[in-house]
């Protein structure tokens, strides 16, 4: 909301009346002479009532901006994927492989996950790889062993479509269509990918802010898709202590404040296994709906990313565990 | 830990057992004769046993670097002050005004805060301020009335020494001396804050890495600290959201992989009062040993960071859901 | 390189004698025994000889790390399009509206920019829009007018390809073909384009570490692109007083460690009009090969970004300012 | 400036009215009606008149928000030390070692540099280091040899303060009191540093905003400092490629539109020797006044720094082609 000041307002006390009501005042601008004094402001978790600022001695006028993404503002904080609701009681789970290795493989990866209570299969068919000479994924057979594996076991399938031209088989192959973090502002594909009308789980970019990140959720809505759901994955820091930033301040923002699904990647988040129940404790703490976890029944074998997956034995201590976190989270 | 590999060795399979270790290999170099290869590795939750690497096949030498800061390193995870435990079985709450205002002020405050569990009075006395022309801080006086509060409530004190000259006097007052942010490299105040011997708060620069706080608090050490507390509130991020960006990567990583005590101060952290309660569960749920939150009877008319404190009358119930944050992450 | 010590070495002797030699030291790594010293150091300008670093005392063996990125180290400074010469004796302008308007509008530009010594006319067709609601661009029809004004003018084309499917009609077209910032790890992109087999203009992203840049670089090479050429327009910076952060340091490295040729964006990189000359003359001095500059008879009224449009009549001025700066630089 | 519209403005046709004389427009924002539109501008190189801007079409009110540091506003581009024009007609040159080692050293030094047009002598006596266990340089030792080699030979000194406590005797000592990066925001040391009246060297802060950089700025004339210079050093970057990121942005934009002098400094810009000259010559075509370059008869043999040190026997050809950017800039 913008809060535009009488000319003879006590700009100290109408600040001071709006943090009170525990407002968010992000940018103050003043008139050199003092005869003019605009505030700008964010909303608060519990929205604010125009009407009762205007009131607030001082105020000449209370205006709400238009919304940017007005589609992504309208859709709420739960979206249902093949019965599964993100953002409900219950936390969601994805896990699975980097990337999908065999068909025997991902058959039996689902037996063991689905017993978990893992209701997402996750896995690579096309993999995003930072190096032209690097091995990028098993492609379209991928596609069908993952469904197959799925199917078996019960479970449902998100994975990401990473080019246009993929889209119309990803989309009938999975459940959840993932857009990734390289391809957040790639607008060609986040109209494929709303055009193909699937929900879409949209990773955050580097180094993106979270204005553009609920416009590349608009892009996919107003396109088509059914359904937006976000997952932060870690944004581009400046210590490599850690494979990424994991920007937990934003899960919250987006829960709490915007109140749509968001799902956190501690996997790429930290880059390193030994963290991935920790952040992951966190993130649902902060807000999240559910993790994606990258898991693989022997790492030191994995064709990619190996140091980051949790060994598939351990994965169920892990997972009741961060089940706990979720449900002191949903109390609230 | 760097290992190094023989001339002959299947590095591919090296990676593999490294990973399987779950170890987490931050650099790997080749030569282009593919004759010598390099692993660096930073050590797992779980420290391993340069012995047991030595005897992966290929593996020629396994050595553990020197460390930087060999008195960070061997401090461990818990501090005591004025016999509270911070890093142990229950969280430590450092609550406050932003500024002190008064004697009565503060006094009134220390009186609700001891009863809410709360055992440090933290408040700013001088503040740095990005403006020459903002509120400076009540200064010496404020000392004194923080000192006679907490010890009248049996509170501890914790406040920042904002310049070398204030050191001998902030020392005698508080019972935990705070470096701010914007002093983390102040190396000046860093040996005088040392050579007062008391324990010492440390926050994290706004673009310090991990291995420059680590270097820093080896200063506050190695001149006669009697203790480091690191503090996370946020580093600055490219998005104004949220007044800072949180990392709660650093917290996980400092307390799980380094084992040392930190504090997280999510009031500054997301700047907003409303993301208090996700942010700090989050936080202690990362391993977080405490919290530091600013409070006012009224925010609204605080004389500083109104925005961000939470209403006092709020703060019971806020601490008490922190509480079971901080259970479940202890049982780890 | 990196340069491997002996048991017995004195470290930092062998550490002088390198930066004596101008060696920069990037990562040095030592045992706690000190009985082996890594030191892993990238080349200067003018590259070091192996063997006379293994003379210095105390040095074990020296090994070339094998390049990430074969295809981009072997290119070499000089990319020739269209008969012009990206990075030889003249500075290359690359100029045109943000967005191309109407046939009329362009064709009266390019005539104009012609007799300025403008050998390439600039425009979008397909414009990446960050809200999907925004001005998208007039497609198809803008690349034929964009075609007809050039070859009026006997000019070059370079434009965007904003996804795949878009990429046979874009090449057809253009001379260059411009990847955009928001899709430099798009890799489906990236092969599609290498695939047409035109040289590529390939816009940094706004986070990507000069290392992603080259093997993004690497992937349209390797897919059949005849040459690529690099530009730098301003990564995200954390400061909102110019629109991005123009990185000239990556400017210099990639023109004089790497020797490739690079094209500076300095409309783009500061987001004013203003600010164009200072910092086009300084992306020149720092080693860039030409500037892309966006231009428009009248700004007030483009259909996008029209703050950071040099009026097309001042251009002529503009140009002649720059033209001296690569003069100098030309001379080292 | 803050353009407000009349409520049945055409708010593109202002805008467009605006850009079309040059102004940055940084902030827009619209009420949800339309009925309310709020322009934030910051002004041009070339100011804007507010009357002119009054004028026109649907614009209610234009007002000149008051300036957050009036002492910088009104300080001007030239500052004279020691009645050495920095912002003149001619650049400055600021050379000497990273740290003093010993008075002979130092005065040989001073001799060569003298001859080459170097007017200010620098060099660490006090080093800011990021180890407690790394070299700290001479101390009050090195500050007489300073002054003395510079007496000798003619030249200035700038010296950086590192404590209140060393204040007045660097202020004594130093023609130019520096404040180092990690201080920017070092408030009790900027009023200390203030408080000696000499001229003050402000280097920016690893993270600052140009906003908190000023403000550092007025902090020292409000406190009494005969005047600031700025000095951009680089900020953190996420690449480690370069030491630090030179952001000749900021300084484009604190010579033409703030019309303040800035001294920038490749060495620690790019922290490797062969890139000193090109930044070097971009920065001063950027708009800087002068240089700060380390230098050292033998980079190999130097006791800190040595990789980002230009020998000494090299200095002079630097200098005078550097020279020439600088007076190709002049003319403008």
């Amino acid at each position: 909301m913008i809060v535009s000041l009488k000319h003879d307002a006590d700009a100290g006390r109408v600040l001071n009346e709006l943090a009170g009501r525990g407002l968010w005042v992000s940018r103050v601008e003043r008139s050199a002479s003092g005869s003019t004094v605009h505030y700008v402001i964010a909303s608060h978790s519990q929205p604010a009532d125009p009407a009762d600022l205007a009131r607030i001695d001082g105020v000449a006028e209370v205006t709400t901006p238009k919304p940017a993404h007005p589609l992504v503002a309208a859709q709420g904080p739960v979206v249902t994927v093949g019965g599964v609701k993100i953002g409900g009681a219950s936390p969601v789970w994805m896990c699975g492989p980097c990337s999908v290795e065999s068909e025997g493989h991902v058959l039996e990866m689902a037996q063991v996950l689905a017993k978990l209570g893992v209701t997402f299969l996750r896995g690579g068919a096309f993999k995003p790889r930072t190096s032209p000479y690097a091995f990028q994924g098993h492609g379209d057979a991928a596609l069908g062993w993952m469904r197959r594996a799925a199917d078996a076991a019960g479970m449902l399938v998100v994975t990401e479509a990473l080019g246009e031209g993929h889209v119309p088989f990803v989309a009938e192959v999975a459940d959840l269509v993932q857009v990734g973090s390289r391809n957040m502002q790639n607008f060609a594909l986040l109209k494929a990918v709303g055009r193909a009308g699937k929900p879409v789980l949209l990773k955050r970019g580097m180094a993106s802010t979270i204005e553009e990140w609920l416009l590349a959720g608009e892009y996919v809505l107003s396109h088509g898709a059914s359904g937006v759901i976000f997952c932060e994955r870690g944004i581009r820091g400046f210590d490599d202590s850690t494979r990424n930033l994991l920007d937990l301040g934003a899960v919250a923002l987006l829960r709490h404040v915007h109140r749509l699904p968001v799902i956190v990647d501690p996997s790429h988040g930290a880059g390193r296994r030994d963290l991935v129940l920790p952040l992951g404790r966190a993130a649902l703490s902060a807000g999240a709906a559910g993790l994606m976890i990258e898991t693989h029944p022997d790492p030191g074998a994995a064709l990619s990313d190996g140091p980051q997956a949790v060994p598939l034995a351990q994965l169920g201590p892990v997972l009741s565990d961060l089940g706990g976190a979720y449900a002191k989270e949903a109390v609230q």
